[in-house]
């Protein structure tokens, strides 16, 4: 059994929905931030780091998206989530590395400065820089989008999270419209069925 | 042919590493940080984003240390350099996604702070809390460990992934013997002829 603990509108989402697209048994669990869910003893001694997405699974805890990402779409062979050749994979995973280490980064950077700073005017500072941060990430991800799909023609776990962090455009000060293939992209994957699922599961929680 | 563009003592240093150990055939081409190589056109048109690694394949460029790390095991299954079985290769890619999106981010918060802020009091904040974050991330990475390799008994690109960062401790503040283990693991590393190959090969061009 596979229990994904997941927050609402988190970089979790793309896990989420990755399992949904696998068609894989699992279970979701809710983990409030605006409640502390994540500081309780009962998730740190699943996840240490006090951070989701945590997949808890038969043989232990896998954390770090692109990590859970690329373990459920080998758990699902025929739902083709990841490319098979490796070079084709390790393409995949360089694409969710700069979402993961750049683009989540730069965003962090706003209600997150805390992490790096315990001055409140650097953390204004830091939160002032992210529009310009997130508005150069995205001008290389535009580039390099060729295709439907991250991947191109082939749908991937790339592609929800990329979803993920390009619905943080808006709140971030960044118009995705200046980007239009992300936007298309965005719009796309918003049509999904396992994406309007969760999202469903993720509204009924969140009222 | 592969051609991996490296800077010496930044974290392509692990891409080099698993390059030697990995047996494979190989150039390693030195970019000089200081020189400002990684803003050249030469270097843009191979990386658009500015960093190291990059890895020059024939079937095009690969980035971001991690999909390199395990690509480069992939190319070379002989020299077992990352788990078959799927949960734990899915495990050593949530250790180096740990180390690409935390202790990486927070040791850039010293050099590199004015990519999240353009004001000098700011950076000059982000600074100080280099160590302390650091420090978190470690106690983190030393209650984790278990075995003479990050994996355990084997050896894998995790290894040398987590010795370029543990490297960084002393630059950081941060005295390496306050984890055992971790100071266990960058001796147990620094003997190894590969990593003494390129730390060699990176000290006759620093010169």
């Amino acid at each position: 059994m596979l229990t994904l603990h997941t927050a609402p509108g988190s970089c979790s989402r793309a896990s989420h929905i990755a399992l949904e697209e696998a068609g894989l048994d699992y279970q979701a669990r809710y983990v409030d931030f605006a409640r502390g869910d994540q500081r309780q003893p009962e998730f740190l001694a699943i996840n240490p780091k006090g951070r989701v997405p945590a997949l808890v699974t038969d043989r232990g805890v896998l954390t770090e998206g692109p990590a859970i990402l690329a373990y459920v779409a080998a758990l699902a062979p025929e739902a083709r989530l990841a490319p098979t050749d490796p070079f084709d994979f390790a393409r995949m995973q360089a694409f969710n590395l700069y979402l993961a280490t750049s683009i989540h980064v730069a965003h962090a950077h706003g209600r997150r400065a805390a992490r790096w700073s315990d001055d409140p005017a650097a953390q204004a500072s830091m939160a002032a820089k992210v529009s310009e941060n997130m508005s150069a990430g995205f001008d290389l991800i535009e580039a390099g989008l060729d295709g439907e799909w991250v991947m191109g023609d082939a749908y991937s776990v790339a592609d929800p999270y990329l979803f993920v962090f390009s619905g943080w455009l808006a709140g971030d000060g960044v118009d995705i419209a200046r980007f239009p293939k992300v936007a298309d992209h965005f719009q796309r994957m918003a049509r999904r069925p396992a994406v309007q699922r969760v999202l469903a599961w993720e509204a009924a929680r969140a009222g």
